[in-house]
């Protein structure tokens, strides 16, 4: 297959889940119908139809994507040299979910906390949000590790249980965020601060 | 209205709800119909519409119900004397947590995971967890104070940011023990005294 049809293949299917993603930030996963998405994505019946057979295979899409977003930020994180803080790490990952937040096009953190729920009582779903957390827990035990080679946390402590509670803290910002709505990076890092080692 | 009557009201109407949540752990807030609803309470239709007049006024009885499992538990935890280490606290909330998720009639923790998508798309349940939420977290507003009282947590950070960051923590349980299912309180508390001071 030529290169440009493969990228062109790309970004109708990402033009397509984008506007799957608004139709769900407007009305939740189970309010949108194929209907909705075709009608958002300015694509023919046809075209939408020949990348995702199904709402379903939207669905796993869309969620794929919301719960990949922070994945990559890691990449950077991970990378600095010398100490590296689990609150430093924490906060790169608030910064990031809220930029992501802001992005035009809707609240993609709202897209997460559906997912959530939907993977409760969609077993696709929830094979896709198993392995995205699990990759992204893996991440934050690499961060429990380098505290611990840093000396800043207690070495003979289980990374895997460290990584538990930083990638814990997650959610929970999200949540609050969106339905108290006056938590910030700068409040919650205060909070970790006064809390954490 | 004789005192019998009122307490008559009161079990029917629990009896309905704890039919309702049932139906939801199964089939999702949105699939759960008020039919299905009537038959798993064992009650006739018009008694069921005798205390809710549609499944909007049902699927807010059991938000509010999920989402005040955890708050009774802070009358226990607070009025115990002696330093009150934010550890402790968050501990003996993930042990009533997994308490309540475990009782016999479907795992409470899951209605409230649905709870918090509904919130985002239905304004009734997002007032009643925004206000849940709003109380649950001034309760870790009381430890983060009684933990700057004993010397546990500097005494110059805004005790509201720490309990967004104490209060934060729970999401992050809940889901992880949903989705990546290897969570326990045992785990969690081992990772929360590594990080915590």
């Amino acid at each position: 297959m030529p290169k440009v049809t493969e990228e062109h293949r790309v970004a109708r299917r990402a033009q397509i889940v984008a506007a799957a993603r608004s139709c769900v930030i407007e009305q939740g996963f189970h309010k949108a119908t194929m209907a909705d998405v075709i009608a958002a994505s300015g694509l023919s019946a046809g075209a939408v139809y020949g990348y995702f057979k199904s709402k379903e295979e939207i669905v796993a899409a869309i969620a794929e994507e919301a719960l990949s977003n922070v994945d990559d930020l890691f990449e950077t994180v991970l990378v600095t040299d010398g100490p590296l803080h689990p609150v430093t790490a924490l906060e790169h990952v608030m910064n990031h979910i809220v930029t992501l937040a802001e992005r035009p096009g809707g609240d993609v953190t709202r897209v997460g906390v559906q997912a959530w729920s939907e993977a409760l009582r969609n077993p696709a779903v929830m094979e896709i949000a198993g392995g995205k957390y699990r990759m992204l827990r893996s991440r934050f035990a690499e961060v429990a590790r380098r505290a611990q080679a840093d000396g800043t946390i207690d070495a003979g402590v289980d990374p895997e249980h460290v990584a538990q509670v930083l990638f814990g803290f997650v959610p929970g910002f999200i949540l609050q965020r969106l339905i108290i709505g006056d938590v910030t990076p700068e409040s919650y890092t205060a909070g970790l601060r006064a809390l954490l080692k």
